[in-house]
């Protein structure tokens, strides 16, 4: 029985230094506002490979360690389900260096909502923070209404 | 840029009651052994809302409140990519109730790999410890050589 399904593989990061976690201006093509830094899984590479890569592209910092919190994930109006892999990191290497994605800075983590966030991270904290949810899902079919698991 | 593959998206689940875990000793078309219970995500299926299912197909046991602690994946020789998202639990109700796939019954945590356990068992145990690795890694082209991440 086939059982695979077209999926898109992403990444995504909060990296944590004490009180403050680094964020990220997003520029897109149709999109504009904070998200942590991320990106694509390339095709056979490691999902831990591809955060640590997009994080040092993005940021120029290398972290270490990066530890899986969660998971975003849709189904998008042509049925192909979009994963995000949501880690956590809290050691790291590098000197911070934004890139044509975006810039990136520290805030307070207390703060991230309060800037211009896109992307559901209100939802993304809650996960991110750790124990109460592992899944923020959605599907267009059900009006893209947003699902905490 | 088409950014997507295909993917066979699983989940498997550790059920544990203080010291003790519930494991299944799997009757599958080619193989036999002790893993912990789990399936496959159907298309469209929030991936929280998967394992609690399986669970309860394979155990009986009704789940609350999965942690997702890591995820094992592997691209097959026909470039496919499996991806097994790995939860603990530890809230749950029901009566345990095998199934045609396995009988399950509760063990000590640390003799489980004292058992005839497959699907590299030995390496998933130390992701659903928590903390050490998020990922285990093979890649059929590199004679499945295994990773930790």
């Amino acid at each position: 029985m086939e059982r695979s399904e077209r999926v898109v593989l992403e990444n995504m990061c909060m990296i944590r230094d004490g009180t403050k976690v680094l964020v990220e201006d997003k520029i897109g093509e149709d999109c504009r506002g904070i998200i942590f830094p991320g990106g694509h899984v390339e095709k056979d590479e490691p999902i831990v490979d591809s955060v640590v890569r997009e994080i040092q592209e993005e940021t120029g910092l290398t972290i270490e360690d990066p530890v899986l919190c969660g998971v975003k994930n849709w189904i998008d109006e042509d049925g192909i389900r979009y994963i995000v892999f949501l880690f956590r990191a809290e050691k790291f290497s590098g000197t911070l260096t934004s890139s044509s994605e975006g810039q990136v800075f520290w805030v307070e983590i207390d703060q991230v909502l309060d800037l211009p966030w896109i992307w559901g991270m209100d939802k993304l904290m809650r996960i991110f923070a750790g124990g109460e949810f592992s899944e923020f899902f959605l599907n267009a079919k059900d009006g893209w209404a947003p699902l905490m698991k």
